[in-house]
Order: C-alpha cells, then structure tokens, then sequence
C-alpha cells in the first residue's frame, strides 16, 4: 500500500466540522469586538525578525519562532504574535490615526513549541487592542470585553475566569524585598513559571536565580496574598470600573499573574478554566505603555490581549457549547439529473433555485437515481427534485422528502414556494 | 527622527479599510459557495515540501516558493496554492467522504515573485473543488460558480471573461504536428507564456525548444483557431452545460490557455478582465484527474480554480464595485465619559445598550466633553449620550445628535428605544 504524505508535525488539518467550529468562533468574536466598537484589521504573517528582536522577549524570538532567511538575505519569522505588528502599523500612521484607537483580528500564528493536547504550532489568535489611552478604564474594558465574549459562548463565571495583576506593584513589592532591580525580568519569569513547575524545581530555580530563603519565603508570602490590590490605585480603579461593567464575576485578583511577554509595563492578566481538565491559560493580556516607541514611534500607551483558538476550542467542546450540527452542509435540496437528455432542464432548475435564494446541490452525472438518493441522504440534505422527460412534458417536477419518503409532483413553477414552506417548518420544527 | 521598523517587502498591512475590502470579499465568495452546496475547510499553512515536488510543477516549488528547514532539519514550505493539500487531506479520509464532495476555503498563501501592481508575495486566495467526478458537468458547475460571483459583485460578461481549453484536445494537435512527447510540457510552458513575452522573444523560445517554422507556423495558427472546440466531445458537452446554467455571456473557448501548474490533466480554463488597465489573470483552474494517486491515495477525480484576492480587489476598485463605506466603523453611539464621578453610570449605560445589540463606543477617561465629542466626529459615530451628576439626578440623558446638532433630554428607560429608532431612519435615508 502506497503512503500518503504526511502533514507538517503541528500543524491541523481543517475538515468541514473543524472549520465549522472555527468560522462559529471568529462570528462570535466577531460581534463582540463589534459591540465594543472594534474595527477589524489584520497584519502580514510574515515580519522582519528585528521586529521582535528584544520586545517580545528572548525565549519567544530565539526558541519559539520559526525564523529563516529569506531568498533575499534577510531573517523573516513567521509572527509569533500580533502586537508587534499593530505597534508597527499604529506608528506608521501616527499622525492619522484617531485616538482611542480600537482594533481587532483574528489570524494565523506560529510557536516552535512541543505538541499536546491545547497547542500546536500552527494555532490561530483573537487579538483586541485599545491604543492612545493609560487609564484603568481602558484596561477594565478589554476585560469586560473577554467577560462578554465569555457570556457569550455560554461559559459562566463558575467555569473560567480572569485573574488581574499589576506588574508595578509586584516591582513594589520585590524592592521591598530588597530584590535588586537587574533581577527583576529573571524574578517575574520566576513567577510566571509556578504553575508550570514542580514545587521543588521551582524552589530550586528561586535559589539559583540567587532569592536569599528569606526573600523565598516573602515571595510565597506575596503571591498569595489576595489583598495586595488594595495598595494599588490603579488597580483598585480597575475593580471599580469591572463593577460597573456587571463581570465582577468573572474577574479577581491573583497576586502570581505576570505574563511571559517582556513588553508589559503595568497591568497583566490571564484567562483559565477554573474547575475541568484543561486548566491551561485561555487567553493573556495586559499594557504596554513603551512599545510604540520601541519600534520607532512617538510615545503612546496601549492595552490588550489575545486569545488562541486551541485551548478555547478544547473547553467549548469539553462544556457542549458548540452548536450540535457544525460541519453538516447547509444544501437545503439537491436537484438530480435524471439522464442525458434532461440534464441541461435539470441544471437550469438549480439555477432558477439558487436565484430565489436557496443552497442547491446538483448531481453532475446522469446515474441511477438510487446512487442520487443514497448521496443526498449521505450528505444530510432532506429535499430531492426530480425533473425526468415525464415531468418536462408535463409541466412538473417529483419532489420527494427523504424523512418521511413522501414523494409527490407538483407544477414546476411551484417548486420555489413550496420548498420555502417547506424549509422553514423544517428550521422550526 | 527615529525609523521605524519596515515591514517585509511583498506583504501588505491590512488597516481598517483594506481589511473590510478583503471581509466583503470573503463573505461575497462565502455566499456563493455556499449557494452551490460547498462546505468550507482550510489546510495547514505549512506544509512539507515532498507534498509539492514534482506536482505542481518545478518553477512553482524551487523558484517561487518560500521554503526553509525547520529546526527538526525537515524542509518546509509556505504554502504556494492548496489543490495538494486538499488531495493529502481528501487521501487521508478517502473511504469516509463522501463524493462528489464539494470544498472551499479562504486563506493565505506565498509566492517569492516581484512584487508589483496586482502581485504580493502574501496574498489571500478562493480555493474551490469537486472531487469525485469526471465529467464536463462537473467542469462546468466551477465555471458557473466563478460567473455567479461576477455577477454577484457586479462584474458584468463585457468586463469579465472565461477563457476554456482541454489539454487533451491541444495535446492531440501537437501530436498531429509530429511534436515529440516528451517536448509536450516544455511547449505547454510555451503556450502559457505567450502573452507575457514580447512576440520576437516569443518566437525565439520556441525556436530554442526545437520547433520547425513549420511546427511554429501551425501552433500560432492552432493558439488562433475559435472553432478547435468542436473536434472534443468535452468541450462540446461543457458548453451546452454553461448554456443551461445561463453563463455562458461569461465563457469562451480559448486555445491559448493552458495554465502553468503541471497537474492538470485536460479542462483548463482562466478568468480575466477583458477592457481595463489591470489585463492580468483573475483566477485559473482545471481538472486535476491524477493528483490523488500522486499524493498516496488511490485514483480520483478532481477539478477546481483558485482565485488571489490582489487582482480581484484591482479590478472591483476600478469599476466602483466596492461598498462606499468601507473600513468606516460600525459603532452607532458614543456614550462619553462625564467625569470620574459618573464614570461607573457612564459605564453601565454602555453596557445596557450593548446587552440590546447596540455597537457601543465608551470613552474610557474623563476628559472634557468636546474632546470626546470631536473623537466621535472624526471616528463617524453619529449618536452621543450624555449621562452626567445633573442627568443620573434627574433619570434622564442627554442624547445629542452630530448631524443636526440637535440636543435633548429624554428619561433614561427610553434611550435605547429611542436610539433605535433614531438608528432605523438613519439607515434608511
């Protein structure tokens, strides 16, 4: 037996059902951007390397992008991320640009990361970004955006959550503890790697990176300390205005969210599940008040998150909120050829058909009608038509329903209205 | 002045504007595939470059390619068209899809070839196929969607035209012209040049090929001859099937075309503009008969176009067929931000309308109320509400409108019935 070439490790095939579900997903995030006044945009896929060199962090650039040199000379990766690019984009047009800026996207990205269940390397991401404006509000309205979205596909706030931090805060504390400022960056990996790593390594890591046991122990101290919020202004704003937005419930604050992105200056925060079998981040976030600059622009302060569609695919699934016939065609009738010589009359039908509007399947063979029946009934489309050289003659076409196996003739100029009767107590019933 | 970080020569950044052109174009193919009964799906964006090796030709995969090694040492390519692809993906679920299967998709794909007016190196490409079926109706169902999405975006038969030619039919003439078979792709890749090269240069190559004057003589007599059709049963029954779809203002016979992919094992056809500027070719296709076995899977069918969207999104410019207001932003109300005071009131008024499907702007800073006003203006939202100390007081708001200029108070439990209204007569005007 020969062997099919293989796909590319990582990457996912898109059968009917999976891109059903994805299409299902981007129409929702689709009107939620929307009803926060988001304007859709999208970047290339591919950048110049120094794009990220030293914003987006190392690990990301130098172990999880796929770079390669192009047939010009120059590094390309293949995006790993989208905020690069839209601060690219943002500056670009600076001065035209109108301020609050609001845009969003849904696209391809790329992750040279080990395979498993909730990632591939191939994964596609919902990135909404709110540009020009450094208050909590504008913070606590991307989180109100993701609340909604969340109320939207039927994830209730007993599900998932959005936990919030501030990364000035944390730097707060950490001088406190007379955690010099050059350990900063290795401290706040430190914190971001917890979940992630066995309690031992992890206590190994903290005294590698130098944490004298005293400073360990605060740092625990610290990262569970559910109340620290309150010595923050911003934050405790933040909260005020989630309040307002009715998704408090969705929101709390978790002290150990700080995100692996280098670019975040202040608030940080992270989705999961809170009870299933994923309890992978759903989604991450936060401001990044200096990155317009460091790709060449003038100062401006941005905010925002994005969300892949792996993991969120995962507990949609897990939770049954997928609608049940995904990846079912949406043909209502299949009109048939019934030989030869009334092929062209067969085709013409389904013309006049998809011109009232309706989804019309042919069948581009004159075959034995059984071999047509057995397709429709296949396929899932319940109305067939039926227009053989009787029918011509007389003006009519057979309809048959495949549920009940009715099948009865009525005039050919009919067809149209009866089908719609028909369709729509079927989409009713 | 610093610079800012360029993009990749050969991609395109998607604002706003553009990136609404390229939605209405998706939901434009959208509709149309649909209409005919095709379900969507999508491949991986990578894939191994085995998959395209001596399949879809060798200028295809070692000249316009983006490929490199992955850090496994494996070669990968961006992918440069789907039709492979859609053949592991169908090779893969052979005995479990169920023909004639009907696929279409809308993504990304790469080409490393100049960039130039109607040309990127990343472009967006309609994919749509029939597999399963070898008979000219099925050849003409793809023809009659490609004329139905014409007509759809307003692309009349005197702008538009489908140049059709069988392989086979030339192949035979070839042979009665006593040209070798094994110089038969070499003068394929002859015929498919002729309207990019200088006629001299033209001439040249096939003299470099090895043709007679006499050989050279016949094939520009046969590349002229409208009437070759009628010596090949195929395309006799393709046309009579274009004529019953009521397509065939759209189609034409064309013995110059021959398309440049290798695979293609006898109808190949091609769109392009017929009167304007642009000339270059909309989309092309063909019947790929051999394409399933030469991935692994056992012998099957197929026919199927590709159109980029670059070209396509020229020519709907120039004639005008693009909406007016697109990239405009869909927010139908601004509900400003009065001051920190009310700002929690500000917010839960925005939500409300949000929750009753508004589009809804907030202002997420307390900043004065001409500033926010302006931002409305420039951004085109035309409604603004006004939910001040003296308006949560009085359990009214302020409703103000940026056309006329008019301001007036109404009760709160009314803003969103009226703000509907307001909308309805807005749109309908």
């Amino acid at each position: 037996m020969k062997t099919i070439v293989p796909s590319l490790k990582g990457t996912r095939d898109f059968y009917p059902e999976e891109m059903a579900a994805r299409t299902w997903l981007y129409q929702k995030l689709r009107q939620v951007s929307k009803r926060f006044g988001y304007q859709e945009y999208e970047g290339p896929m591919l950048e110049l390397v120094e794009l990220y060199a030293a914003k987006s962090g190392e690990e990301l650039v130098n172990e999880q992008s796929f770079v390669f040199p192009d047939r010009g000379g120059e590094l390309i990766a293949l995006r790993p991320e989208l905020t690069l690019t839209l601060s690219r984009m943002v500056a670009q047009r600076q001065r035209q640009l109108v301020y609050p800026l609001r845009w969003w996207s849904f696209g391809p990205f790329w992750r040279y990361e080990r395979p498993q269940k909730g990632r591939s390397r191939e994964f596609f991401q919902w990135n909404v970004d709110l540009i020009g404006v450094d208050t909590p509000a504008a913070d606590a309205e991307l989180v109100a955006i993701i609340a909604t979205f969340f109320k939207e596909v039927g994830l209730s706030p007993s599900l998932v959550g959005i936990g919030i931090n501030d990364r000035q805060l944390i730097t707060a504390e950490l001088e406190a503890l007379s955690i010099p400022d050059e350990l900063r960056p290795a401290v706040f990996h430190l914190i971001d790697r917890r979940e992630k790593l066995p309690p031992p390594d992890w206590a190994a890591y903290a005294r590698d990176l130098g944490l004298s046991d005293t400073q360990f122990t605060r740092l625990q101290e610290l990262l569970a300390d559910g109340e620290l919020w309150k010595k923050s202004d911003s934050l405790r704003s933040l909260f005020a205005a989630l309040e307002a937005y009715g998704v408090s419930d969705y929101a709390r604050y978790d002290p150990s969210i700080i995100r692996g992105l280098d670019y975040y200056t202040s608030t940080v925060f992270e989705a999961k599940e809170l009870t299933g079998d994923i309890r992978r981040s759903i989604l991450g976030g936060g401001r990044y008040d200096n990155l317009l600059e460091a790709v060449g622009g003038e100062p401006l302060p941005g905010t925002g998150f994005a969300m892949g569609d792996v993991v969120i695919t995962l507990i949609l699934k897990q939770y049954g909120c997928l609608p049940p016939d995904l990846g079912k065609t949406t043909a209502q009738v299949l009109v048939t050829t019934f030989d030869e010589a009334s092929s062209a009359a067969n085709i013409a039908l389904a013309m006049e058909l998809r011109q009232a509007g309706l989804d019309v399947l042919g069948y581009p063979r004159a075959t034995p009608l059984s071999k047509q029946i057995k397709f429709a009934d296949r396929v899932g489309v319940n109305y067939i038509l039926i227009l053989g050289p009787d029918e011509i003659k007389n003006g009519v076409v057979t309809l048959k329903d495949l549920r009940s196996g009715e099948q009865r003739s009525l005039p050919r100029s009919e067809a149209i209205a009866e089908l719609r009767k028909l369709l729509a107590r079927h989409k009713s019933s």
